[in-house]
């Protein structure tokens, strides 16, 4: 079978060099084990921070080893007696056509849900849990206020907007294209969108859109968009800093006005978050998540890439902004 | 009587040329007014942003008007029922030798602190207030952690690092004079302190001095010495955003790191505040701040500087970092 592993650590852009595919042999299975077919893996963004060699929450990838990141996988052996040939699960894969992992590590998708099972690493995965509690126990939202999300029309940013709308509020995103905020405003029922291709002085566009301010801030990317909401905050604003991938692929640190004194006048409260602090919540709010999916309040889209090689191109895309929704490739 | 006015808005560093002496008759007594002798002055960093013609909690002072903030008169001559002649009263007051407020206006300082009156303009007053709820309620200290005072030795700072030491806390005072050091370490308690004149690379001491990181900052300043403080921030770590000294004066927007991966990471929680948001708990606070000076937990000391012609050099002072504790002006 077939595997990914890091070549070597980028230096700012990702480039397809980073990866490198290498051969590998499916191991025997021990007790507790399951061997699976790789159905589908995740590619996020956060995954570029594990590439660097940097203190964070999550280990960095190791140079020479395999890559890995969420993703769904068919049984085809067992050892582990909650598992079976033929069930599906979800959890941390290794980049391998196969894998070979202990039971406990996965769970298994509930068979009603077989026919979407991307869903859980959609919606009812990380991405939709992350859009959750970042929203609702970072944000806060009341019914009335006006949210802000960056990165709209991504799989976290349209999530987390759909479910501040669901609670009433006026819901604005900042997408990077036409076909974006016509998803946004169309399907996902945004109150606005602001194109920042089109119209790079975002913050003339929100003091058009709101000129009562913004309450909450759902921040995915940082940089020069985060900084331009910054200046449109209400008094007690919350920001939510969910993701800053406009700082990811950076080699220096990226300079910026120092905004602290409005924060200051404007009592903001700014909030980095992980979704894993959140772990023993999890099977509510993917209850609370599948609920709103099976009434159609919340509205997802997936753009599905075929074939493991093309794995590395997907994830480059991450970047490139060139998809909508949750990104995924087949395996 | 003589007034201060503010004589054109300061643009970058104030000199003192901004303030003008004038001469004012005293108006007569109406109902419910009082007539009082100023007899003390605060001089405050968040006056300075008062100054400018700019949207804030507080609305700025006009160009040709009598400058005001913080005080304590003496009652000369009273038509309201609660005061009489011979009170000592705190409030907003005018940069005026005398002054005619609403009875209403001013709070009647309790015969018993008659002796040390200007405890209401420093730890009784909106200096404690502001430490008190500055640290207890946004940097919520729990015994065992690490706080980060910046301008530890200036008025609010010396009380918020007294009261994180009150919670069991270590504490570490940044300050800029080896003078205002010893006073931190030896009469306060403070655990260390970094005097930055002295270490400018405040991130390395900070790594030698905490290497277990720092779970709460309380930030008087901002600037470079809050980036440096950034960077050794533990996870689940607070930033009490209560001032910005060091961005006030400047002309054009301040540059500096964008450091918002490293707060979300850390999950960090970053808040601005303002004191009067507490109006309403004022009373007990004061009290819990009465007792703790009474039992000697929290020291203080002020910076008095004699004379109303004084005033607008006095001011100057908090900029200049000359002085140590809370800065007055006995009128």
């Amino acid at each position: 079978m077939k595997k990914i592993i890091l070549k070597s650590r980028p230096s700012g852009e990702v480039n397809a060099g980073v990866f490198q595919f290498c051969d590998e042999e499916v191991p025997a299975l021990q007790k507790n084990q399951v061997l699976l077919q790789t159905r589908y893996l995740s590619v996020d963004p956060y995954m570029r921070n594990r590439m660097n060699n940097a203190e964070s929450y999550i280990a960095p990838f190791m140079v020479d080893e395999v890559i890995s990141g969420g993703g769904i996988g068919e049984v085809l052996e067992s050892r582990h007696k909650d598992l079976s040939k033929g069930d599906l699960v979800s959890g941390t894969l290794p980049w391998q056509e196969m894998a070979v992992l202990g039971g406990d590590q996965v769970t298994k998708i509930p068979e009603h849900h077989h026919e979407m099972p991307t869903r859980y690493l959609g919606v009812l995965g990380l991405t939709g849990l992350t859009a959750y509690f970042g929203m609702l126990d970072i944000g806060r939202p009341k019914a009335g206020e006006t949210v802000v999300i960056s990165a709209a029309a991504g799989a976290v940013g349209s999530v987390a907007g759909q479910i501040a709308a669901l609670k009433g509020c006026r819901v604005i995103g900042i997408c990077g294209s036409e076909e974006k905020a016509m998803y946004l405003r169309g399907e996902l029922k945004f109150y606005a969108t602001i194109n920042y291709k089109q119209f790079p002085n975002i913050r003339k566009e929100l003091r058009k859109i709101c000129p009562e301010k913004v309450d909450i801030y759902f921040d995915n990317v940082g940089g020069d968009i985060s900084d331009a909401v910054f200046y449109q905050l209400n008094n007690f604003s919350r920001v939510v800093i969910c993701g800053q991938i406009a700082l990811y692929n950076l080699n220096r640190l990226s300079m910026g006005p120092r905004l602290f004194p409005q924060f200051l006048i404007h009592r903001t409260k700014l909030q980095g978050f992980i979704v894993h602090d959140f772990a023993a919540r999890f099977a509510q709010a993917q209850q609370d998540l599948a609920v709103w999916l099976a009434d159609g309040k919340i509205n997802d889209r997936e753009t599905i890439i075929d074939g493991f090689d093309n794995l590395p191109g997907a994830f480059l895309k991450l970047f490139s902004g060139d998809k909508i929704g949750k990104l995924l490739v087949r395996v």
